[in-house]
């Protein structure tokens, strides 16, 4: 088995909701000077068989992620 | 400006249906060999001022994380 990580985060230039409440919610706080908040996913599975890297790259693009509005980056963690 | 990346994981032991159901998503759609799936946020800060990591620490305990069921981690990525 290979821990692979999937990070998956909205595009530049998507409105990100969750990263704004998050940005209001932290200046209401009295967090002062913190901007350009953007909220994603961190997705850790341990993959069998071949090309672990290339089988998480088909579940993001089947399943993970929403292309029309994320990116997504596979990492191989070990 | 820093960027400093927040990642906020499920505790180990801690139940993740978020988890559980991209495993099953995945089992369903034919990813054979996928198990230990977990799903947790990525949060990307833009924090100005001193000691950006400190500052995003103390944003996890008051508010990003949520400590009887998720580890936080920092980063200060530049």
């Amino acid at each position: 088995m290979t821990l692979v990580v999937v990070t998956v985060m909205p595009k530049k230039g998507v409105l990100d909701p969750q990263g704004q409440a998050v940005q209001g919610a932290l200046a209401h706080m009295g967090f002062a000077g913190v901007s350009d908040v953007r909220v994603g996913k961190r997705i850790e599975l341990e993959i069998g068989g071949d090309d672990p890297a290339g089988q998480a790259t088909r579940m993001c693009e089947d399943l993970l992620a929403n292309n029309l509005i994320e990116d997504y980056s596979v990492e191989v963690a070990g």
